[in-house]
């Protein structure tokens, strides 16, 4: 498994520096590398009852990541999947721990119990005041009376947290985390397993199924179930969730277990919303990731009833950008399509030279049309001519409902005909050529100067610029020739497109793919058309 | 592959509903679904400048992510990896833009390019004003002329953003757009490519191999380089980078592709500032996913050099919690390690009567070692009676520096005794017991209660109760008699040892993994040893 780690020895060491380095100064952490990994708040004072929690590693942001105020005040970290010692737990308690006491919230694993256990009974022999609540709001097995503590020890850090931060004292804020575990329940449900550092990944999900009822440990959920799809996937979790949810508001936390999409948790978020469930839900934490299992592809949902003092410490700011807030639960406010989606149809006009004149540079085109092709085959795919040419005939069609009277108003309509008659990105250039020039003639500039202003936009919309091998190393040099007549122009058009011959690297459009060399020696067809059409306006 | 979504085909507005149903309010979304997938600012006023942003989906949090007070006003959604239609992003400008105009920050892919530019010009011909920059951080063809916008257009979002919301007008959003554009540099590695959803996933990275920059839609990269661990792949993607960075500050975007875990990111969060560049960054935007490709297992660094107004700007609150934050890096902050750590060494006294006593008591576990590991092997791994041989053999050698003639300071000790001589699960919890009873004596309780509050403590930590065929079904009954003589503990702890011979369902412990009826007939080890020694003590 190609991972960016350096050495698994380094992992969690290397990792925690990382986040520190980048924490603005909010963080530190014990001088106990390898052995004693402890992240605790630079800013604290021990003033308050302190929060510790931690475990094993491989479940970020959780737990430093939740180390600032209002959470956590120190998390000790094990390797992956590994409890921390007895030593890394007591420095940590040690480190943060005045006159107020020290919380310490586990999850209920025998080995986290155990060594956060034996340092709580270390430390109340210094005097310290220590208490401990186990998490245990995984659902997945309802029979086991040691139930796992998986993502909804996240509430406990919060309001726990909120509780500790407003100044509460170490039996309040024990009692409220106990009364949160008592009333939370979680489930997870995976499409795939983890990569843990230096070991195979275990490939055990058949396909067509997902596992309902995971741990965070990479260890197989309680039953593997057919999968179908988010709304069934949710539905299944929500089944085992729905006998916990009593009366009364609730708020769920949905958790990225690691490499699921935003897009797919997102989805999963609506559908548990769409769930029978759906409306005991007032509030959401996430979807994000809180407490993950490494790269699992997979999600869980923890649920607990909310009193307004739960809601409070739930909404109450905090310190650590890892948690992404409670937010209020709403309806999706849909607003009305703005108007003007439907372009306006010009009030067609009538000039008969305008009308005689776009006709014939229309028929020049289509006449042009087995020429242009047969040169864009050289360096695309062949159909430059029938293109314009199917524009052409469209314009000549659309002639009776054009305001050939009003040149602002038949550029516009120019550009709207051609991106509705024209595919692709040539259609999409030449009809932001007609609209800016149709702009600028609206802000008063005259004929030539309203088509430079085309092009403008034509270049920065579309990347291109003069010697880029494309329809404007013609086109620039005929308008700016204009002013002198249309002779000048066709001359200037024409050189312009034979240069294109001789630039072998097109460095914009579908040629700039192309090798050099298969170039060389070919007008490029967009640059041909427009020197063919100066040629037959000047006659 | 299996993903959490419904279809292909409404994936995108159901993860926007989803999202929108958690924005506490902050968002909305045009009528225009399936086509028209805009997500706008609920609040939004159009006294200021708008700034509209988006392209295909599949990048989340960019870009529906990153509307809201102080970064975009409207994000236009396409398809995953598909550019919106003409018709969306018209929709999405009219919407949101007022007399001050609107900026459309585009990245630079033709698709995206010409369906934005012509919304701006359809929008033009209403009389708005609508200005439009193209993001072309990417540095990973240094000749390409069309390089392509990725991870760095949320410095143009964060920029422009602050700019908009202080009321700056369009002239003077655009004009700092175009120079942040101008100074942004980035480059991407992966080690896996992305699953598209509907197609099947694209295996081109070979075993060994990283891909080097790589664009944000499952594009291959430029080169496959040999990945030989993090500070290598680092240092290839700062070796590309290094020449853009000249004198004076630096922020640094340190963005997730998709399912790098946060594990990983912060150790390249560390080998940047290891790297060669590291001291020219004096800010830094992530680790975060802001602008992903799906799923891919990979990372993206962009480089910008910072003015003050720029870093006024990148620091500035916004509403959208998707922007992690701009942290000036900071030194690793490093705290000395509590004094406590080493256990304090008891002050050694004698008392010959607790001496003999522990010795007799010592030697009656020595001695029932074999009979207790009998016992362990029909429900563990027969060494029950070795592991409190051992401990007892491990006291009887401490006896001459323990504080034989202080019971609480007794207490304390032999918990630390036998924590160290003691491996395993046992050894803690009856580490813990005799440091919570040494506690309790301090605190002013008799022996017996002081042992009570111990195991009180066992249960807690161990989390086995009565009944769950521990040692506590022969401790706590013979605790309880005891203060009726030594003869009435043994008799209890007798009953109760034999009583777990009929706890077929083991709760805790090693024993609950096996079938019940494996159990039948035997007394647990651990409640056997605590008979035995009440029994040795009754005489």
């Amino acid at each position: 498994m190609k991972q960016f780690i350096n050495t698994k020895e380094r992992l969690v060491t290397e990792s925690i520096d990382g986040l520190l380095k980048v924490s603005a100064g909010r963080l530190a952490r014990l001088d106990g590398y390898p052995h004693i990994k402890v992240v605790t708040r630079a800013d604290w004072d021990k003033s308050k009852v302190a929060l510790v929690s931690g475990g094993g590693s491989g479940h970020e942001p959780a737990h430093a990541g939740f180390v600032g105020q209002g959470m956590l005040t120190a998390a000790v970290c094990g390797e992956v999947f590994a409890s921390p010692s007895v030593d890394a737990v007591l420095a940590g308690i040690l480190a943060v721990t005045g006159s107020a006491g020290c919380l310490l919230i586990v999850k209920n694993y025998t080995g986290d119990r155990l060594n956060f256990g034996l340092a709580a009974e270390r430390a109340r022999a210094f005097g310290l005041k220590v208490s401990m609540v186990i998490v245990d709001d995984d659902i997945a097995l309802p029979d086991l009376p040691q139930a796992r503590g998986v993502a909804g020890t996240l509430f406990v850090h919060k309001i726990a947290g909120a509780l500790a931060d407003q100044g509460a004292d170490l039996e309040a804020v024990t009692q409220a985390a106990e009364r949160v575990i008592s009333g939370v329940s979680s489930i997870g449900m995976s499409l795939d397993t983890c990569s843990v550092p230096g070991s195979e990944k275990e490939d055990r999900i058949a396909p067509g199924n997902a596992e309902l009822g995971l741990g965070i440990h990479g260890e197989a959920g309680v039953e593997q179930v057919p999968f179908s799809g988010a709304r069934e996937a949710m539905e299944m979790v929500v089944d085992r969730l729905a006998p916990h949810l009593g009366a009364g508001p609730h708020v769920a936390l949905l958790n990225n277990l690691g490499s699921a999409t935003p897009l797919e948790m997102s989805v999963l978020a609506g559908e548990l919303f769409n769930s029978r469930v759906g409306d005991k839900i007032n509030w959401m934490v996430g979807p994000a990731p809180l407490m993950t299992s490494l790269d699992m592809h997979g999600f869980s949902v923890s649920v607990m009833p909310v009193s307004a003092a739960d809601e409070a410490a739930l909404k109450a700011p905090v310190a650590p950008h890892a948690w992404p807030g409670c937010s209020p639960v709403s309806a999706v406010e849909v607003l009305p399509l703005p108007d003007g989606l439907s372009p306006i149809q010009p009030i067609p006009s009538r000039d008969d030279a305008t009308a005689a004149f776009l006709e014939d540079v229309c028929r020049a085109l289509i006449a042009a049309e087995k020429d242009l092709n047969e040169l864009d085959a050289k360096s695309g795919d062949g159909d430059t001519g029938s293109t314009l040419a199917t524009a052409a005939r469209a314009l000549i069609d659309a002639r009776d409902r054009l305001p050939l009277a009003d040149l602002t108003q038949l550029f516009r309509a120019i550009g709207l005909e051609l991106s509705q008659a024209m595919g692709g990105s040539s259609g999409v250039l030449l009809a932001i050529f007609f609209a800016a020039a149709g702009d600028a003639l609206a802000s008063g500039h005259n004929t030539v100067e309203g088509l430079k202003a085309g092009l403008d936009r034509v270049e920065q919309v579309g990347g291109a610029h003069p010697g880029d091998r494309t329809m404007i190393d013609a086109l620039l040099p005929a308008l700016e020739a204009l002013p002198n007549g249309t002779a000048a122009a066709a001359k200037a058009a024409r050189e312009g497109a034979d240069a294109t011959a001789r630039m072998t690297r097109a460095r914009a459009g579908r040629a700039s793919y192309l090798p050099e060399e298969s170039l060389a020696g070919y007008n490029d067809p967009g640059a041909e058309a427009v020197a063919r059409l100066f040629e037959h306006i000047a006659g």
